[in-house]
């Protein structure tokens, strides 16, 4: 629904149309600035015939990054989930959350909880998937690894990674980021921006997780053990988030990988975009909606 | 490079950013009449370890389309190729290119070139294609199939789809249309098109084959028999094209599924898109080349 009230029928199922101009694409991501989405189409695909669900210990991000490298190049789009979890992240979770409980006997450095879809062609994924384990294995990559005998251990893992959110605020809440890198730069953004934060702000700790497959980090920050919480985010998560932001953008990264800019980014998005696309951008909202009544103060 | 000369760095290698408006998408297919793109950055695939080609003769498109549903459930994404060619296409090759012959003995209404890749994983990938073509065969949607056994084979078959549009021309040129709808649609497309074309202008030859599965076919009109082919296409082409055209757009199809709008398909585009939508290219047109220095004359 565009800011004249005019409705336009952006529906349409084709995987391919080279007529005009791409306003669909325009729509999506404006947080509303310039007009409503009120439909959609969803692509389907086949329900999957066949899952298998692991749970990989890791030595460190970079390890995972290049786990999901070779899992990618052995099962390629069978990879379904990626997802990252460091040893931090899992503690809270442990801490903070009822019914939980460490898979594994020992402690390690991070997790990668993996899961791999097919067709009938896949009646082989775990077989695919032991020898990927067995050659990132022989690499050092890996430590122990898990695969999911049930359903109930499959959610049992998923709510490990699920539950970090609601840990995090149980242990007093933490300072947000949702930032983005291309895939190889992901090992170098969390250590920067650790160090940095940690260099800063001594004691605090990162709780980071992140869909390492969209080279994607939620990169948490807690307060240090014994301070209140609430205080030293009221004091520091300007600073705190600065440092994770100016890390990321730095990097050719994004500050916002899924979570838009609202009115919270708007300011961070002046400073660390450029000057060009903020005047396209800006040159567009005053075209499609001349007298500012979309969304007013959100984004731009 | 933006109409006043300045230069928009849009190169990110980013999966996820959700900042602000997605400018990249509106330069791509803009046709060069909102800037001109000089840089791109290009996503990786693994390079296939594993790769088949199959030739499967079909009874049709309706059964070609049905094929394809089927072998993307079982093979999901290791399917990369699905080409359909109409028997008449095939016949246009084998009459005006050197060195080709038919795969079969007999002759078959339809044809799909299909080629499948995988990495390890797909180590099964013939096995599983067998399967795939008895469960079809048993449904009636294939004749005869065959798989290739080395690259001279796969070659000589990638070359009979491949030299269908030299073979239109030796034969005196067609009248070329490039249309899609959603998969669903595909068959009454083809069938709704051609029996509107082939009442209109009796003895037309249709020379019909496309990607199948991003909905595009290329729906070739030749000259009846015996007609001289340009004088042919100086009187009729106009009104093939409209009813080709107009059978798409009524499918909620595009005229143009890749080959763009350009100044030959402008007045196409003014009368088959929605007035609405329109406008809204044309405001962005002018707040982003208000002097409209850019490729003028071309797609608005």
């Amino acid at each position: 629904v565009l800011p004249d009230g005019r409705i336009w029928d952006g529906l349409s199922a084709l995987r391919k149309d080279n007529t005009g101009y791409d306003l669909k694409q325009l729509f999506l991501g404006a947080e509303g600035t310039l007009g409503v989405i009120t439909a959609a189409v969803c692509k389907l695909f086949p329900a999957p015939i066949t899952r298998e669900t692991a749970l990989c210990a890791v030595t460190e991000l970079a390890a995972a990054c290049r786990l999901l490298g070779m899992v990618r190049r052995s099962l390629g789009d069978c990879v379904v989930s990626f997802e990252f979890l460091a040893r931090p992240a899992l503690e809270l979770v442990l801490a903070n959350i009822s019914d939980t409980r460490d898979p594994f006997v020992a402690a390690h450095p991070a997790y990668v909880l993996l899961e791999l879809t097919g067709g009938h062609a896949a009646r082989g994924l775990r077989e695919e998937l032991m020898a990927v384990y067995a050659d990132a294995e022989a690499q050092g990559l890996v430590g122990d690894a898990l695969i999911a005998e049930s359903e109930s251990q499959r959610s049992a893992w998923w709510r490990l990674r699920e539950q970090i959110p609601a840990a995090e605020r149980a242990a007093g809440g933490s300072i947000k980021h949702d930032v983005s890198v291309a895939l190889a730069d992901l090992p170098t953004l969390a250590q920067r921006a650790g160090a940095a934060v940690v260099s800063r702000h001594p004691g605090v700790r990162v709780s980071m997780y992140g869909h390492v497959g969209d080279g994607n980090l939620h990169f948490n920050v807690l307060a240090p053990v014994g301070a209140d919480p609430e205080t030293f985010r009221a004091a520091h998560a300007a600073s705190v988030s600065d440092l994770v932001h100016r890390t990321a953008v730095e990097l050719g990264g994004s500050f916002s990988a899924e979570h838009g800019v609202g009115q919270l980014k708007r300011d961070l998005l002046r400073v660390t975009e450029s000057p060009i696309a903020l005047d396209l951008m800006r040159e567009i909202k005053a075209a499609v909606d001349p007298k500012d009544l979309m969304n007013p103060g959100k984004v731009l």
